[in-house]
């Protein structure tokens, strides 16, 4: 194998005459790369990307299929906030969710994702040269948003011996006269971490103490393990004028490649990021835009078809958890690890060689037929990491697994 | 009705405290705001929004239909550049269609449309300052994206007496060091333009002279009336490493609300613009790309369901065009225009009146009940016009004008 044409092939080495500064200083995301390199190792198992491996559901489904067939409306632009019937639900939503009031019409608008939300969000709020505070390992296309809007991520350690804790007096420290907002992506990618309620209530004191905007990543916020404290930061009202919260349908319902999501935040920051979503998107795809309404309306809190589902998922997704666990305990050779408590990633330290992760990666790929994404794609504290996740069937949770172990025996 | 009220709420008054200078700059796109602003008054027939009346057609949705039933992966993120079997579609469809070679891996990618093609490649390629050529009057969201990368728009008025042609020396005028672009939306919204060979290559030979990128939004490229002569600007070799071509699926096979299209660039601006895609998007949305992927395997230049659609569709809509033109020469005394001769937007100029564009626009919709866009969303020389868009079915034609008139006939 040619460890330079695959560096080549990620990024590393480019040209960039005539390439604007703030697109030049942003390096493609590992996460989105490493599947592209693996279409050439057949048979690789993936604990790469973050797809579970369920389909989007029979009753999101069923009223697409059926609309489709007789809703003309559905293949042409909802409004540019999105389809009204939706940000109502999702106003509803929020009520019940998160304990909080929302007005759907002015603190909401229906985004490609929450990755769109976010992306807005921080077009919005970032200048040229200002700062932003990163927890790292930090989710990398936080870090890419950031470097897009020209501002300058400031990376704040996690505290990874105390389950990957929020580390308040490190953000402190880190604040200066430049710095403009604190992305807290929980539960986490890629670590896996729930903060604290009383570090993230730190976090919002220290928001409204230096006027920082927080911009919450929210994604994961209903895969929660063992009953473990989970705080929105949407549902700190002190944070309200100061919080852009995006969320997403991805996770939750099985509907990464719909493509839809949204963004909360006060009636200001939506009326600007909204000049950005009208830029780069005109408006969320209507089909998904419909699919995340049929999503909402089978969902109440109670015993809906999306309640369930959602229960199931969560289920189904901590008894991966457990497999991965077990697996990463046989491992204690190469890795040592803190218990994920959210999302579907756990965040391994490599401890059994001093192989650095994008050539633990590249060679799981190659010689293990493993995918896995290398902790240096998340930030300055992600090197001697890998991010497994798992999403994937425990057949093929198994499998990597076995392959990993057999790998492991040969070469280390 | 409160006009200080309307001009609030489309944004002329604004909170702009800790919002970025490049949001700040942008001011909200008329075309979205007056469907928004529309909402209050009932019954309000529109010459507005360009979406076209048809439905996406059966042979697409038929496909989705059925494979939502059977297919899990239609609901998953797709690789980041999108399905590679639908970039392999498209580079037949520009082989055949455009007369071009491009290479499916690297030489395109699939967007949210054209305009996250369109807004990623202006990314990718401007920076803080620099300028960025736009024919005036333009399709706003240019403007907004030019301001979103913190370029300057020069703007070039087009020589609407000609037919809204291209005034190449205008632009050779214009050109200073910090120039870096052009943009050439043909056929053009909002004037309906088809811009001549001719003009083209003159504007080709400038960018290749000149050291500029041609930015091409040719999301209407398969809708000429009258045989018209279109040439497209990725048909032109010389221009190859300079072009950003955005291309869309909304408006051939009236998908508007699915959000696919594509970019068309040399490897090396695909690979830089693939990492603002990827900040702001992802993918673009699987389910989208299996409608686009329908779509063009049912087109193949002769007689598929997806030609026989185009060529339908295209005889319509000049059926529109000249309903439409007939009934704006019956309002002599209000407007004069130009022939439209691609896609499906009239830019009539107010001659019988001193009315300015947007008070025409509010005027038509909450006294006429009529929904139009004032020409000054378009650039500098678009006040003192009006766009109308003939999408909309006859009826809504004959409403529409039918509203017009006698709202003049009392007004003027």
């Amino acid at each position: 194998m040619d460890d330079r044409s695959v560096y080549k092939s990620i990024g590393r080495e480019e040209d960039l005459k005539g390439i604007s500064r703030r697109v030049s200083q942003i390096s493609v995301s590992a996460i989105k790369q490493m599947p592209v390199l693996a279409r050439e190792v057949a048979g690789a198992v993936s604990l790469g990307q973050g797809i579970p491996s369920f389909g989007t559901p029979a009753f999101i489904t069923k009223v697409i299929s059926e609309a489709l067939t007789k809703d003309e409306w559905i293949g042409k632009y909802s409004l540019q906030p999105g389809l009204p019937e939706l940000k109502h639900e999702i106003a509803r939503y929020l009520r019940w969710k998160k304990g909080i009031s929302v007005d759907a019409e002015t603190e909401l608008f229906v985004s490609c994702g929450a990755m769109e939300a976010l992306a807005a969000g921080i077009a919005t709020v970032v200048d040229r040269g200002d700062e932003v505070l990163i927890p790292t390992p930090n989710y990398a296309s936080h870090i890419e948003q950031v470097l897009f809007a020209e501002g300058i991520p400031v990376f704040v350690p996690l505290l990874e011996e105390q389950g990957w804790r929020l580390d308040v007096e490190g953000f402190r420290k880190a604040i200066t006269k430049k710095t403009r907002a604190i992305i807290i992506c929980n539960p986490m990618n890629p670590t896996g971490a729930v903060f604290s309620k009383e570090d993230l209530l730190a976090v919002a004191q220290l928001a409204l103490e230096k006027d920082l905007f927080v911009i919450a990543d929210e994604a994961y916020d209903f895969l929660i393990y063992d009953n473990h404290e989970y705080l929105s930061c949407a549902s700190i009202p002190e944070l309200k004028d100061r919080l852009i919260g995006a969320f997403s349908f991805s996770k939750m319902y099985c509907m990464t490649g719909w493509r839809v999501g949204f963004m909360y935040a006060s009636s200001k920051i939506i009326n600007q990021a909204l000049k950005v979503h009208d830029a780069f998107a005109i408006c969320a795809p209507t089909v998904s835009q419909c699919a995340a309404l049929a999503a909402l309306r089978a969902t109440n809190g109670k015993d809906g078809p999306g309640d369930n589902f959602i229960k199931n998922l969560v289920h189904a997704l901590g008894q991966r958890r457990e497999l991965t666990c077990a697996r990463l305990d046989r491992l204690k050779s190469l890795f040592s690890y803190q218990i994920p408590r959210g999302a579907y990633y756990v965040f391994p330290k490599i401890v059994g060689s001093k192989i650095n992760s994008m050539e633990l990666a590249i060679r799981l790929l190659y010689e293990a037929r493993v995918i896995s994404i290398p902790g240096n794609g998340f930030g300055p504290s992600g090197e001697g990491h890998i991010r497994f996740s798992f999403g994937g069937t425990e057949d093929e949770i198994n499998t990597a697994f076995d392959r990993i172990e057999e790998w492991a025996q040969i070469n280390l």
